[in-house]
């Protein structure tokens, strides 16, 4: 019998294959094939086949856009949205349409065009964080901009079409449907009950345990009961904190270390999956956002969105929570 | 620039690049290889390797669960929900579960293992359409379930997993997230404006004409304003009406006819891309719905969904509507 499970954030149902779960072993292993070195834009040396960089980390005394970087941000040579123009919304008939307006960046995450993000060391995960954080408060300066989000898709099954490790930014002004729904799920709970659902979801889990991959100090790392992927996994700071910009030093050592530790064990479980993360963290220039945590949702690519979820918004998962994060929680790292 | 546009109905957001779109040459093109003939259980005198017919379309005096039949509704063998189980809806401390009560059919289309359905005649796209309605009926009389979704997946970069000519069907106890949202979205609006925002979209199309396609005395194809996909289309009764198991026999002919001739633009402006369809009806055992018409919305696989989308709910279409129109529009079928 599978189990039909509504997420409490934002009410979306999905299905849990609690019948007949896939094993780690079930899904096809993939092979990720490098073949763009020889013309990669964002390898060393090639600084100036990118725009100019707008925030790095490089050895002191090195020139910009030269080599002697760690983490190099530039804008996207192909923006989804640009950020020179007016913002200029209107109607058309009973539509309405905005203009383009927006931001989008690359965070090149190391010189090492075959490093595996999994494989990066506490300080070259640091590094990254820095420059997200770095550039989230860059781009909320912008007033028209309500919404930045940080995303990295990780092999061909994700999206990933440039092969050199990179994660990008897009600023937008609105806030995108599925962070509204989480941010007004969120209010309501905390209007209605005076406490923020991630505190009660955190404590539930801790209460449980059976879906805890691992935490530290500031952090947890969880398979939420309602995934929307086999393998999902969140990252969430154990103490309310609205925006991943408000991290202090320590909360920063302590993210690169569970995203180290936890990519690490994605990858000896599952050999290297295609997947996902993306960092939901409060909508800009809006105010307080009561009864919000910012987090990572991590989604492995493996399996295939059909008919049955674009039709519905339901997903079907094949490996319940609780035994990927057995799985996920007993690999050694 | 690029132009973000809002959907009426529901409130998402999608980026339409259309600075520099893509044309139907621009998507790589497919190739769907079958293999599994020999051993497909779908084939005709296999009939006893699928659970017993449902329903059927076959010819006079031919036995059932043997070949002569046109049209075949069964069981699926690998339900990702069951029917023979009592409802049991439970909280599972902050989290909401029900058991996976539903029921799960497979509608094998054409007793030909290599028939694409864009090449369907009239005649047998009216017996699958007729095999639709008669489920939808019987289904809609179990009190448990709140709404039936039937869908299809063709090729493989659309989820299908099996060659054979198909489409499911899938009972819930729920009416899911997506439909719910559409039906909320076109009562709002009729609550506000004493109109259904179809019957004002389907207005404002036939004004522009530039996103139609072709129509019918029935109904009208189109490429909507804000689609999640690009060359998505969607077909709709040019007037009201809830439940696609209300169409007369008239009705059903000039569905199978628009079918027909928009898989056959489809397969020839794309050269048969990977695509998914689902019908989006009413609710069953729900009482009204008004302002709600039932439609079908088709979606090509012609890229592929990553972080942004994943993190967002916004979609970013790479061939303008308009545009994807003007090319469905214009091919010689």
């Amino acid at each position: 019998m599978s189990e039909l499970r509504r997420d409490p954030i934002i009410g979306r149902w999905v299905i849990i294959n609690t019948e007949n779960p896939l094993l780690p072993e079930d899904y096809p292993k993939e092979e990720h094939i490098f073949h763009q070195r020889a013309t990669c834009q964002f390898c060393p040396g090639r600084e100036n086949q990118t725009p100019p960089e707008i925030e790095c980390v490089r050895q002191p005394g090195s020139a910009p856009n030269t080599p002697g970087w760690q983490v190099r941000d530039v804008a996207n040579k192909f923006p989804a949205l640009r950020i020179e123009e007016q913002l200029d919304k209107r109607g058309v008939g009973i539509f309405d349409m905005v203009n383009g307006v927006g931001a989008h960046e690359v965070v090149i995450e190391t010189p090492d065009h075959f490093k595996d993000m999994a494989d990066f060391s506490e300080e070259e995960l640091l590094a990254v964080i820095k420059v997200y954080k770095a550039r989230y408060l860059g781009l909320a300066q912008d007033k028209r901009f309500r919404y930045i989000l940080i995303f990295r898709n990780f092999g061909e099954e994700a999206g990933a079409s440039i092969e050199h490790p990179h994660s990008q930014i897009i600023a937008l002004p609105m806030v995108p449907k599925y962070v509204l729904e989480k941010i007004n799920g969120a209010k309501n709970y905390f209007q209605y009950r005076g406490r923020s659902i991630f505190t009660d979801i955190i404590a539930q889990e801790y209460e449980n345990e059976e879906r805890i991959i691992t935490d530290n100090e500031s952090f947890l790392a969880f398979c939420p009961y309602v995934p929307r992927f086999s393998f999902e996994f969140w990252i969430i700071p154990k103490d309310v904190q609205e925006n991943f910009f408000d991290m202090n030093e320590k909360q920063q050592k302590d993210l690169a270390a569970i995203m180290r530790n936890t990519l690490s064990r994605l990858k000896k479980v599952l050999g290297a999956p295609s997947y996902n993360f993306y960092i939901h963290t409060a909508p800009v220039n809006k105010g307080r956002h009561e009864g919000f945590y910012w987090h990572i949702e991590v989604i492995p690519s493996l399996g295939q969105v059909a008919g049955f979820e674009w039709g519905t918004g339901f997903y079907v998962v094949h490996t319940p929570p609780k035994m990927a994060a057995e799985y996920l929680r007993s690999a050694e790292v």
